[in-house]
């Protein structure tokens, strides 16, 4: 085989794996936004054959023979050529460690967890949910095993998430924003808590539908090439550039629940309909590792959303929608009220400050979880010992608990520090973009195209063309440094609460 | 080959199909339903892809063997698997006739046309919407030509939606409607024209979605099962018996059309949630011919749907929604309201008196369409000069007029006599009916469980299982006879309009 019939081969193999791809996400998104509850046992089915289909074309000794000769002519090859191949060989390299029968079992598993995951939420049943959860622990553990059995098995999960993370980098990382930001959480405690109750009446989910509209307006997100879902626990599934989905939940007694779903799931959206042209249709269309893609979800929601320009923006647009219940509230009002501190019981409903811990807490749980030093049954009770102990809340129940994220039901163990590591280099994203741009000016004209501007030169046209290690440079302008994010909470939060 | 390793490879065969059938399903719900706008051509590359890979399946060498093999030994077999090979065997010998790449062309061609309808429709912009309609005019011309080259190529295309029609059977069906009813419509039009005024006003849609709601559950349809989408052509999709989709489209200014709509739609998926669990996962699954499913949808919406009765029971629910705009209507007002009759633009808000010449139109445009009597250029005056001579109505632009429906857009030419067929079917099934049960104490009841029963013991427990003239038998109960519809058609507009 020659490299330019292995290169032609491997186009052809991509526009395959595209089409099943595209087919997967599509079954997947209807089946966590629209499909009717007793669907999921069929999709599962589908899904699995579906998934079986891609094990089998990725790993096929031909598959190997075009990635080997491809690799081996790397020096004379161009950079899209060459990533290309090693995104594709790393694909391959896991799912050969999968038979093929085993693979589809997961993806079936998964399916069905999500189903089971749902339910139990609802119904605060963590027992009904425990069987599923075990079996992909165990998946999981088996997987990192036979990938590296001399890393710690999360390691190598974390690993797969962004390439040489591992536990030695987290362990301090978590340490020093637990260590710099406990003492600011307990601080922020003893203030006067700002009033929050406007934000707590009752606000019509049809008119919350038109204002997601104009928030998506605002940050310039076209929908002829992006929709908006409804969903349990959202999340965005992009199929190609003109083709992406959010997804938001609607709470009829909270706006800004909805609000920074929507920003934050747009921040991802904006990631996916920024990838270049020219990488569409390849194994490099699509973001880059977990931790990009949060950094880019949670830039959007917090150091854009939750900043006093953007509440200068959206109050009149909340009045407009919502006269008597924005009664009497100025811009400080709400910008206090969006960013009110306190410790509390749901991550994706977090303050900045206490996000972290949020994080870690999931984080600590995997490698027990992982290690085998705990056992399924008593997550729970970990959990909410945690809780108590990092955050000072006592758990109610398990639907506000441990039943309250749906990662590990599509078997995401080891994605959780990508939230926290996405947070910290979007900061530091924020210092670089400064030099460059007027920021905030961007933001009070209620248009943010420059700031997407810049972060798709330096993100997101990438796609998976650059390694996260050198998007994280290309966006941060230097190496990675966690201080950058400490520091921008302690100030935030300190000039917030006259710490 | 053995008989016993063919059934088992059938087995194998439809499971595939099952799934490749299930993510094609879901890719053009989604498109017609939530994806944005822009993803269609990627969505078209998809379908075409995984429509190539069910060509290839079912028109492999292997599987003309295994089917041939099975239907050698047809007398032996029990008939569950005589017509899973049968009904295969068709879908083959369809499938054979066009080479893999053109049908796969073909695929991604109606994709492409849906999203071009959907925007020419909008902007009555007929000239960007022919060159589409051109294509697959041919397709099914040259289709027709390599099935049956010695039978008018429309009787090729009709005999596809139902073994055996053809223009010899349907020109005197429509002959029959357009006389008997023709002076039925010019009497109706000289009396008094009911109020349908209060109808007009602004029904919020959020309000119209919980009425939605309140409507399947007198249908007796578990939302478990069926899920409710939003589209511009309302349509419905089974993928199986626990996951159905049907959809409607909401108008503001008009409460009615979403109820029947949502009554029309909860037919078809009556029919498909009534399939027999036997029958899951063959190819048998799924309702039989477009005309035994219309015929049910058409029995929902109009027999049961725009009966007094059923008006009795949404009266109240109506008020409970809607007390402003219902004030001072009583289930007389409704029910006449409901039944208006006049001559009209639009097919599917048409009355069930005038509806079958809308059908007859269409069938007359497309027997001209496919014997290449008619240019495509020239469909729109020839469908504006019909609706004058036949119904009396100046169409004002072909928004209202050639590009009202989706059908031809995803290929269905030789569809549409299924409408006027599945209504009289449905007419005669009613009669049989009234023999068995109390129908109409059931729907005063507000609970359509027992009419449902009895048509999923006549019909849809059968799938595909017995074949179309054998499922009009057994809901008729004889042989069929259109004097029937005729006949109930003039005695419920003689009522209404004291004639």
């Amino acid at each position: 085989m020659t490299v330019t019939e292995a290169l032609s081969a491997l186009t052809a193999l991509e526009s395959t794996l595209q089409a099943y791809g595209h087919a997967l996400g599509c079954l997947n998104y209807d089946g966590e936004t629209v499909a009717p509850r007793n669907s999921a046992p069929a999709r599962g089915e589908t899904m699995a054959f579906l998934s079986g289909i891609i094990h089998e074309k990725v790993t096929a000794p031909e598959t190997g023979e075009l990635l080997d000769t491809i690799l081996a002519h790397g020096d004379g090859l161009s950079l899209k050529d060459r990533r290309r191949a090693q995104v594709l060989k790393e694909q391959r390299d896991d799912l050969t460690l999968v038979p093929a029968r085993e693979y589809m079992a997961y993806q079936q598993l998964m399916a069905e967890a999500m189903q089971v995951w749902h339910d139990a939420k609802l119904a605060s049943d963590y027992a009904a949910y425990a069987p599923y959860l075990d079996k992909i622990i165990a998946y999981n553990r088996r997987f990192a095993a036979r990938k590296d059995a001399n890393k710690p098995a999360y390691d190598v999960l974390l690993d797969g998430y962004e390439k040489g993370l591992s536990h030695e980098a987290l362990d301090p990382f978590f340490a020093l924003l637990r260590d710099e930001l406990t003492p600011v959480i307990l601080e922020v405690a003893k203030r006067p808590r700002p009033d929050t109750a406007f934000l707590q009446q009752s606000y019509p989910i049809h008119l919350q539908r038109r204002f997601t509209d104009r928030v998506m307006q605002i940050m310039g997100i076209s929908r002829d090439d992006c929709a908006v879902g409804e969903t349990e626990h959202p999340f965005t599934e992009g199929f190609n550039k003109h083709d992406v989905r959010i997804t938001t939940h609607y709470h009829e007694d909270s706006v800004l629940s909805n609000l920074f779903s929507v920003v934050h799931e747009g921040g991802h959206a904006l990631y996916e309909l920024g990838v270049g042209d020219e990488l569409q249709g390849t194994a490099l269309a699509g973001g880059s590792s977990m931790s990009i893609h949060e950094s880019q979800s949670r830039f959007y929601e917090n150091l854009i959303g939750r900043s006093r320009p953007f509440c200068e923006v959206l109050l009149p647009e909340l009045k407009a929608l919502f006269p008597e219940q924005m009664a009497g509230v100025d811009v400080e009002k709400l910008y206090r009220a969006a960013n009110l501190s306190e410790p509390s019981l749901i991550r994706t409903e977090a303050d900045e400050l206490t996000y972290s811990i949020h994080v870690m807490i999931r984080y600590e749980l995997e490698k027990a979880m992982i290690s085998g030093d705990l056992e399924t049954a008593d997550i729970p009770g970990e959990w909410n010992r945690m809780y108590r102990e990092y955050l000072g809340v006592a758990v109610p129940d398990d639907r506000r608990g441990v039943l309250q994220d749906s990662h590990w039901s599509f078997g995401a163990i080891g994605y959780f520090p990508s939230y926290a590591l996405g947070s910290a280099y979007g900061v530091q994203m924020l210092a670089n973009m400064e030099k460059d741009i007027d920021v905030w000016g961007a933001v009070r004209g209620g248009d943010l195209t420059p700031i997407t501007a810049w972060l798709g030169e330096k993100i997101h046209r990438h796609g998976q063309l650059l390694t996260p290690g050198e998007l994280v440079e290309s966006g941060c302008g230097g190496p990675f440094d966690p201080h950058c994010y400490v520091n921008y909470l302690k100030e935030k939060y300190g000039k917030l609460y006259n710490l």
